[in-house]
């Protein structure tokens, strides 16, 4: 459609983002033109706005607007305990369940020869780098119960384990509410393999 | 989570857009978050821009970044047939044919009482004054065929038809590779009423 440059433009950017198709993009573009300018106007300033003030945590590498995440600047937070995590998002859900008082580690990512995604492209030298400072006491591996996360668990895990620290991995088991007759069978091994006395 | 507002805020914005929920907004922003930053702003810039550059065009409705859109610019374009649409997204899908040489009126919605739309809250009135000034031999009526749609032309053809204008309405039937026997009743009994000779 001739003189409609700008509409395209913005289908074209909605349709760059995650999970969004070129029909939705379309639909989301043609939203936008149909809002109020001034609404408009806030969610382009907002947007650009999210991306300059939000940065990574210098310690643990959660997101955050300042140098330090809130949980790291927490003092009542129990720092000699680290959650490794692949994902800001995988804090958030832990942060959730109000049972952990420990800090986190974010990896960014998790190895993945496939995707070329290597042991120096995730934040493993950064983590090392915190147990070799002190003060750690136990690291609790949270990676996904995927491949890729196992296999990172276990990579890190042969560099830690030298290095006198107690190493844990979060549990894999039945969900709770789920039922065994519809749990892999994979994931019922490892309920069984990892029974507590009762 | 403490120190995230700018984040949240971006995601509220992304939830209020349609057909995305909470989770989807989250996903949205934490992208945006991790975008390269002179990619945001250009988005942000796009977005703005976009908002600004389109508007209506003074003649059918349509979109355009000028006064009038680039259909009701062309010269070559039989004026004296009109095809009411009850959106712009029609007019797109029409021109997509290649069929249709004529122009286009953009009623931006249709009359539904269950959702407080009347015929005053429509194009209805620009519709007419478009007739009275003449040179429309033909007012295509291309409403949804649905119960509003059905509604909006019945209303508009009683307006209309006094003022000596041929009036139609677009063909229901069976759509082009579709099978007879998936089609509901209303449309085949549409198909069998407007049956043509073969």
């Amino acid at each position: 459609m001739a003189g409609l440059d700008p509409l395209i433009r913005l289908q074209e950017r909605f349709a760059s983002l995650p999970g969004i198709g070129p029909k939705s993009a379309m639909r989301l573009a043609y939203h936008v033109i149909n809002m109020p300018q001034d609404e408009v106007k806030e969610f382009a300033q907002d947007m650009y706005r999210a991306r300059l003030a939000i940065r990574y945590c210098t310690v643990c590498g959660n997101l955050t607007d300042g140098e330090k995440c809130s949980i790291c600047e927490d003092e009542t937070r129990d720092r000699s305990t680290v959650c490794v995590v692949k994902d800001v998002r995988d804090i958030w859900a832990i942060e959730k369940t109000q049972e952990y008082r420990g800090v986190y580690h974010v990896l960014g990512g998790t190895i993945s020869p496939l995707r070329g995604i290597g042991p120096d492209d995730i934040r493993i030298a950064e983590l090392i780098e915190r147990v070799r400072e002190g003060g750690i006491k136990e690291i609790i591996l949270a990676t996904n119960p995927d491949v890729e996360g196992e296999a990172t668990a276990v990579y890190i895990s042969k560099l830690i384990s030298p290095m006198g620290v107690r190493l844990t991995r979060i549990a894999h088991g039945v969900p709770v509410g789920g039922e065994l007759e519809y749990t892999d069978s994979v994931t019922l091994g490892k309920a069984l393999e990892g029974r507590t006395a009762f």
